[in-house]
């Protein structure tokens, strides 16, 4: 990568798997990592530092949240987002494009909808009434030139084009940003995955001519990543891989409709990863279970972001590779809220050494949860975290002893996963 | 004090008002002293290690809360509070007697009632309907042996006695317990607080018969406080605080009804102090802002326990002594959810030397607070609970230097409160 502050250096990488050294202008990460999401501009309900410790290298905020609020001119005025919300280390922002499209009801292409996507032009509030999307109504309207959508959280109406997507990212000084791509669902059918993918190819060039045209702003260089998409299609796909992987852009990312099942998504994989550049850095966005992350990386993604870990830690599940009886655990999560753990005195994971298991009882997390206890929230996600963070370092430790397969093996076969 | 493991000893008491050093099993506090909340074995929202980091000494947990749930059995199998919530500092528990009755809609002393508390005798669960309490239904019953009530999460029926609250508190294992009382409140008649203000003394001599015949199980000596009832009136009160002086308890608690105001209180407490032996430790329950803790130390109280800086916290309302212009704040708080911190780039208190000072800014903590995030209430409460750490600090170092009016006239004159 040429960006100052930037490198992204292959260490070892005998098939498309590959451990590499990231240097960012805010610390290195060593991938393949995790990246943890902070949507808001917080991992919720644990301070940073409390992440760092878990080994999580790298977060992952959302432009379109923290564009409606507080507002990319808050953070920017804050010197960017370390800052403001004091994470010391590499933050990755998406272009907004995915929330756009998910957080609108569905995605409309028709002309004359307006007056639909915006029922009160008197000024009124709409109603956000999801359940309206099959009859046609949208919280979003897709043109060539701009996207208008209507804010999830009050109601308002908003314009987002790729040079709208960059100058936010600007402000919110990510050290690495990705281009504004339209997100298609496994509903649309080829003719609309293909006509949208090339417009988000037509979006990724206005939207790498407006980063170069305008500079960073708080002092230290950003890298651009293009997205692929191009649906569960393989001719769209490998076209859009082609594309995207053609244009200067620092590294890229895969997103969009990846598939209805980890099949496809591999099958999605196969046909994007060997038409990206080597020496760039690929981001799988939005993807972070334990059989896909052995999966992506073998197939050579670097870095990986996903609320799962998170989510699942706020809702009592957490992150554990077997049962007290050496089973392998479904989903490799334990469900603390279950009553078998009411006087449990043992951690949630005897082999983990997260400070949730180092410190506290299955019983004490069971009866957070069962009482409400947010501090509850905030242990499980602290495992869960560093659950991930101990996989992509067994990971990292595999590809540098030539023992990918067999530690892949190791984790996903008792599970039938493999 | 006579317990192995514990002892209390005045550094400085010139007045009423003393510096002392409190010795515990689980270590040392320096009294006077904020007592942080940790109703259901958790200060909400914030690690242990955090709540240390802020100089809180000591917690105060609920044996009614953790009577229900998780049940006390669970947390003694862990070897008690300590353990079970990995607070490594002294901890005091209440009796329940205070949740009892305030959980309970009003109190009712009829008799005969019983059809009306337990309205479900053929073992359905009762709706539990706080409107109905005007009619005289009630989730308490008191009688001189034992007070009933049903649990305000499930409904399920309980019973509790000075006996059984003494034996729960044996097995959570706090440092300091205290004995079973009643909790009359300012629309009970002088009579009926007389009445229960005697059966309170009752209860006393229970909870020290019971206490004595019955070892600890952790390994380690508890502290015994009885504690001071009478309402607001001032023979009751009187005659109430020389009662429970002669017993022979290890520290003393001042609680029930404390009038309608603070100067109300302070009369409670001038006609309480005095007649308390002034080698034992005296803590004031559910008290803990700013003026009443000058009133209360300068009388000669040792510590207090309030939920007011964690719940405040929660709510978005920190501690802070002086608003930007240099006016005091009223009641010592500013609401971080107001507007007019959307983009302001300074710390809560720039004289703070808490975390979320340190490393945050206004704007910030708004947008968490506006954005539903949990982090908010953390940082938050960090703040708050680092702010009346820090209070106590200068009350002490106000007793040492023999400046305590000096300091108090500093906080309270310009707020209009002293």
């Amino acid at each position: 990568m040429e960006r100052q502050g930037f490198s992204f250096e292959i260490v070892k990488g005998g098939g498309a798997a590959r451990l590499a050294r990231f240097e960012t202008p805010h610390g290195v990460m060593e991938t393949p990592t995790f990246v943890a999401v902070g949507t808001q501009a917080a991992v919720k309900g644990v301070m940073p530092e409390t992440v760092a410790a878990t080994g999580t290298q790298v977060l992952f905020a959302n432009t379109y949240h923290l564009y409606l609020r507080p507002g990319q001119e808050v953070v920017s005025r804050h010197g960017g987002l370390h800052r403001f919300m004091n994470w010391q280390g590499p933050i990755m922002t998406d272009s907004g494009g995915f929330q756009v499209f998910s957080l609108g009801a569905s995605i409309t292409h028709g002309v004359g909808k307006v007056a639909n996507i915006f029922p009160d032009e008197t000024g009124g509030v709409p109603v956000l009434d999801r359940s309206r999307s099959p009859q046609g109504d949208s919280l979003v309207e897709v043109g060539e030139e701009e996207v208008r959508f209507i804010s999830h959280i009050d109601g308002s109406r908003h314009v987002f084009t790729p040079e709208k997507s960059i100058a936010v990212q600007r402000a919110l000084g990510a050290d690495i940003v990705l281009a504004f791509d339209e997100c298609t669902s496994p509903l649309h059918d080829d003719v609309y995955t293909k006509q949208s993918a090339e417009r988000t190819h037509r979006w990724a060039e206005r939207c790498l001519a407006y980063f170069e045209r305008h500079p960073p702003q708080h002092g230290y260089e950003q890298a651009l990543y293009g997205i692929v998409q191009g649906g569960a299609v393989q001719a769209i796909r490998e076209e859009s891989a082609e594309v995207i992987a053609a244009m200067p852009f620092d590294g890229l990312a895969i997103g969009g409709n990846l598939g209805k099942s980890r099949q496809e998504m591999y099958l999605v994989l196969d046909w994007t990863l060997p038409r990206l550049p080597v020496e760039k850095p690929r981001h799988l966005l939005g993807i972070g279970d334990v059989p896909s992350l052995f999966e992506a990386v073998e197939r050579g993604c670097d870095t990986f972001d996903c609320v799962a870990p998170t989510r699942n830690a706020r809702n009592g599940a957490l992150f554990c590779r077997f049962d007290d009886d050496g089973s392998p655990l479904a989903n490799f999560r334990l469900n603390l809220r279950n009553a078998r753990f009411a006087s449990d005195l043992e951690p949630v994971d005897p082999s983990c050494d997260c400070p949730t298991c180092k410190h506290y009882s299955r019983a004490y997390l069971r009866h957070l949860f069962k009482a409400d206890e947010q501090l509850a929230q905030q242990l499980a996600t602290v495992h869960n975290l560093r659950f991930m963070a101990r996989l992509c370092e067994e990971i990292r430790q595999s590809l540098r002893d030539d023992t990918f397969q067999e530690l892949k093996r190791s984790w996903l076969e008792p599970s039938g996963v493999c």
